[in-house]
């Protein structure tokens, strides 16, 4: 046979230790604050049949999914781009039968056959969180809220990261009343979605396509691009841009509710979001580092029609994905994961004498089947000296030494922060020992 | 849009709740089990470059992948069918530059096209632990050991899962010397492999075709067809098969090893156990519910050649596969998942009153906050019978009760278990509360 190298699939990634402590540490925290905000686990197919993608995303969708059919089979599939077709199957599937509200998150891998870049990736870990059948905005803070635990758990702050929300119900509305035509509606929004990556001038060329006159359009381009407290007062925006005050009645509503939820810190308005697919349908929003020039941490928002179209009963819904990529390398950026490390021993156990292999594979053998994360060398040397530096490098807290004191029953103890030692039974080396932290 | 309803693909999984807290469990116990044993978690692609499972397994194993190519793309991909590829690849990659032996464990999805009956899924999950550069029985019993270690943590013991152990130097060896020539010896270990799946008269046929004498048929059916205690005498097993002893020392290595590793109680020799796959060198085991039906628990072996066969520097290597379907359904079946259930919360809060429904909601924001699981109603109701039967329901142990007791700034907590009750500041409800585990 001959030998040759490969390497992982451009755009996905290999995790040895030290990346996949990293990958742990950003997962516990999502499942830590997912549980502590009452959201119970699922999971789903890692690939679905492929028009479970296409009815929701239309068919465009096609050429950034990996698809595939089995050799000799008949059925299309598409590896998971994201986690909501499967969710909302999910629910669909058990029909009226599951207690409302529901309350779900799930940390799946998903897949986009997209040019790799900064920040995004063929295969990533994505974090969902999503509450169903709740229709008001206690629902939409409290899933923010869930989003923004683990982001404070991991270290970022109000001041640097920052949620911008929006509520799609009130930018149509105030879109409307600008004179913006049924019609063009999805044209509008699609517009204030790409409203940074285009020109201002093809921004303005096509606003002024809306139907919208001067006045109109110097509104829409406010509400487009500034960024506001949500402490804002929505009269004087409701003056500055001549829309009635009515119209933004719903983020009056979201602005209680993010207050009551103690999350107003992290948020500010910007009625810029969209959130480009098109089932969102009431409030959305991103999370941003503050100032920074990555994508989106995270961003999520209401769909309230998507279970139906998947079969179901009619079923209000809001939730937010949250990747690891993004965010792993913001909080890399920032240090948070320098003191990311596997886990480290509790105990390494020494061979210091000819007949104390046997005694150190007993000794550890009953440590850790009393949960004690146990090590021991793999060198033949019996030089303690050598063997303590391993034991220091493994960063253990405490080696046991069995050498010469095992005639009489014994092994020493040694703290290998502090130095100290101690002569204990070998009998008694479990019990010192259990309860140690794996 | 047409409202249809989807299915997941056939034999793949939709996890529930119910389900993911039976997941979770098991790959708690694989987890631990890995750490107290020192071996560090890694992950890799969901899917490689499809020749990286041709030039391990051969053109054949293409029709049990799912393998695609992106739309417009030039490369072939498969979903993992298992994960030692990927592992060989990365030890690989890194060349001499890994400490030794490196001990690795992954928890990852795989995949194959197979027809899915009981026990075999086309996803399923599955731990995998490895030890590479430690050439020694040692190594053996501590990999072996810490599958143990987990099955044991989930209920499991000795009389109820036996290793079926091997060790394919020692059969290769007893082969050779009951007259079976180099050429047919492949044929040889697939017909021990195949044992149990030929009726008896093909089995001897085919054995005859090896080049065996009439003794040396009897001797080889008995060696495929016997199983023993770990502490059989081998120069019995000598006499009996005509096998000289010195063909055995292997086994009596590996024996001393278990032995040393607290683990002998769980192994008896089963030498008809070859483990199919082409790259195992030596030591091979699988375990199995003792008297039951199922497939094999776990499987594994040493697999000296295939670093080196991925580009590598020549490397040794231990390790085995769990999967969880089968394990689960011998866990299931003997009521070990029962207990199994989604985390439940410390504190439910109720809103007795009115007024009640923003203080509930800064008192569970600041219980999770302070990492305390706190749940709440959804429902309208002011009804206090009704919301304590739903917070018995969720499992809480306490209620903090939230009504007219807030015009003094207190709170009633009640202990859903004993019944008792107290009045406390609402500004502790906290402190009262903080280091409930989550």
């Amino acid at each position: 046979m001959t030998t040759r190298t490969f390497q992982a699939p451009k755009g996905t990634r290999d995790f040895y230790p030290e990346d996949m402590a990293v990958r742990r540490r950003i997962e516990s925290a999502w499942r830590n604050a997912s549980v502590l905000h009452g959201f119970e686990e699922i999971e789903g197919p890692s690939f679905e049949h492929l028009d479970l993608y296409t009815v929701k995303s239309g068919e465009s969708i096609v050429s950034e999914l990996f698809s595939f059919r089995r050799a000799g089979g008949t059925d299309d599939y598409a590896l998971r781009p994201e986690f909501t077709p499967t969710l909302a199957r999910m629910v669909a599937a058990k029909g009226g039968s599951l207690q409302r509200p529901v309350k779900w998150f799930a940390i799946p891998s998903h897949f986009r056959a997209e040019r790799p870049q900064r920040g995004r990736l063929r295969e990533f870990v994505q974090w969902n969180v999503d509450m169903l059948g709740l229709d008001e905005p206690s629902a939409d803070a409290e899933v923010l809220a869930t989003g923004l635990s683990a982001i404070d758990a991991l270290g970022l702050r109000p001041d640097v990261a920052t949620v911008r929300v929006s509520h799609r119900d009130a930018v149509g509305r105030a879109l409307a009343a600008l004179g913006v035509h049924e019609d063009s509606m999805p044209a509008a929004f699609q517009l204030l979605d790409r409203r940074d990556k285009l020109p201002p001038e093809v921004f303005g060329e096509r606003a002024s396509a809306l139907g919208l006159d001067a006045d109109g359009l110097a509104a829409f381009d406010r509400l487009a691009r500034t960024r506001r407290p949500l402490s804002a007062d929505l009269q004087e925006l409701a003056s500055e841009t001549g829309v009635p005050v009515e119209a933004f009645a719903p983020m009056a509503d979201l602005r209680d509710a993010l207050e009551d939820a103690g999350i107003a810190d992290w948020c500010e308005w910007d009625l810029g979001i969209v959130r480009g697919l098109a089932y969102y349908t009431g409030t959305v929003f991103e999370v941003h580092e503050t100032g920074g020039t990555e994508r989106a941490i995270a961003g999520g928002g209401r769909y309230d029609g998507l279970v139906e179209l998947m079969g179901g009963p009619p079923t209000s819904a809001v939730g937010f994905g949250m990747g690891d990529v993004v965010l792993g390398l913001v909080l890399r950026d920032r240090g948070l994961l320098d003191d990311v490390a596997p886990p480290k021993p509790a105990v390494f156990v020494i061979a210091a004498a000819e007949e104390a292999d046997r005694p150190v594979d007993r000794i550890l053998g009953a440590l850790r089947s009393a949960g004690v994360h146990a090590r021991r060398s793999y060198r033949s040397t019996r030089n303690v000296g050598k063997l303590l530096s391993e034991a220091g490098r493994s960063g253990a807290a405490h080696a046991v030494i069995v050498g010469r004191e095992l005639a009489e029953g014994n092994v020493v103890i040694k703290d290998l922060q502090g130095g100290t030692q101690e002569t204990i039974a070998i009998d008694d080396v479990v019990s010192r020992f259990r309860g140690e932290a794996p």
